[in-house]
């Protein structure tokens, strides 16, 4: 079993891609007519970040001989949407936050007024590149497929309402079920959307799409339950073992449903799950199996 | 020339089936993931409102012969970015209104961040909408038409641009051609989407949609300049004439820029313009007529 290394490799390589790509696509701040609303969107769009989500879509794609034009345009499209969530998530109303990967967040430099207009504006171009891609060699059927599948991902039934339970349940205790369905909404869907859109544009079989879109959940879970078990080492770390055991067993998450040693019991479980499914796959595709182990092992 | 009385008809009958429309089709509050979310989108979505924007293009589209249901499912997915832009519009940070259509605004009674959340939700769905014509026996080519369109007149360079054009423009001085952009951008682009919709989903062809595009920029100013008349005629009702006038004459719109007798013409100008390029369709719309002959001689 890998530690995920090439993934790693690999993400960098793309990551450099995408930043590329989205400095030469979004729009300019020159343009007159919505300059400062650019600066602001180019400001939270080019911030960095793993571009995880251009990153799945492109693998998939590239794997299996598709065209990487249309797949980095479609992997862009699903960052747009990636970084409108963030800044509307960071706004005063929601998390109230003052920095993002170590930068003042964009209504902290723009104000809250050009923060959610430049959220606004990333979404709808989201969805103008999804539409776009027919100029990228996509079937119109397939564009269409895509748009689809973006916006039933990013939408009520996706992520929105994931961010929704999320400020439901905050202050509320809640069981498995419901911690899973929070997740599979709020960072699942936009983790499956790119893999499905890598899959079309790859043309892959029914059967094959299918494992992906399963292999999606598994590790859109794993990344969850590593995620907080993370969070735990680190309040452990820095409180002391009986109080960061308390602080972390306190809150909503898998260790502090399941308890420390059944949640890691069940991101093992989990990422062997991700592991089989990859062998059913027609054609093997070794990057998403060093994914997994990526996800596994990594440390914050 | 009509008063429009036969567009207002019209619209009547075509706002009782969106009201419908929308009521089935929108999202469930009692779905047990977005419960509340749907809600505040619902709130917003069927609070009323003329429901110009799936008229224009229901009327384009049926006068031709089209699928009305695909016109009807298109025109509503317009009124949902409306709705969206609306409710992101009324927030504190932006307009900070209380009260829209008579009703406390969205963030009045579901609070900022579901709020936030709901204009999110609805700009999401619209594409969900719109990428679902093909269901509607909408060909894949043609939707992705739509939808490429949909997201350019919401967007930077369309209604988020306007908007982001009058947070800049509001406590500065401005000219006639900063104006006229301001208003095509904010309002005119989110007016001409629907009815180039309507254009695509009759099968019009290329000569009759682009007298309709002139067309619908035609209305789209008139619609503009006649709010700003009614504007000073209402100050000039409530402040007596010459209090009226100057605080009139003292904003940023057409009777401010141009003088109250020259925005008048400009007006009549800009009807006859529209009723000439009415004119030249391969196959008379008398409802466009009417709807510049409504747009003209309404009252607030």
């Amino acid at each position: 079993m890998s530690s995920g290394e090439n993934f790693i490799q690999a993400l960098k390589v793309i990551s450099e891609r995408v930043d590329r790509a989205l400095d030469h696509w979004l729009p300019q701040p020159s343009l007159p007519t919505s300059g400062r609303l650019n600066e602001a969107v180019r400001y939270s769009a080019l911030a960095g970040g793993k571009r995880i989500r251009p990153a799945l879509c492109l693998m998939i794609a590239e794997n299996n001989g598709a065209q990487s034009e249309a797949a980095l345009r479609a992997g862009c499209a699903f960052e747009l949407i990636h970084a409108y969530s963030l800044i509307h998530d960071d706004l005063p109303a929601m998390d109230d936050d003052d920095y993002r990967r170590g930068k003042p967040t964009n209504h902290k430099v723009f104000g809250e007024a050009i923060a959610i207009l430049a959220g606004d504006s990333l979404l709808t171009l989201a969805f103008e590149w999804f539409a776009g891609l027919s100029h990228y060699g996509v079937s119109a059927a397939n564009t269409v497929e895509i748009v689809r599948l973006a916006a039933q991902a990013a939408g009520h039934a996706g992520m929105v309402g994931g961010q929704m339970l999320d400020l439901t349940y905050e202050r509320r205790e809640t069981d498995l079920a419901t911690l899973e369905t929070i997740h599979r909404q709020k960072t699942g869907a936009l983790i499956k959307a790119p893999m499905q859109t890598g899959a079309i544009l790859a043309g892959l079989q029914p059967d094959d799409c299918r494992i992906i879109e399963d292999y999606a959940a598994k590790i859109g879970l794993l990344f969850q339950i590593r995620d907080d078990l993370l969070d735990v080492e680190g309040d452990l770390a820095q409180l002391g073992k009986q109080a960061g055991r308390d602080a972390a067993l306190g809150k909503t998450t898998f260790p502090g449903l399941l308890g420390l040693q059944a949640a890691q019991d069940y991101a093992r479980r989990t990422l062997e799950e991700a592991h089989e499914l990859a062998l059913k796959l027609s054609r093997p595709m070794p990057m998403l199996t060093e994914m997994a182990d990526y996800i596994y092992y990594r440390q914050k």
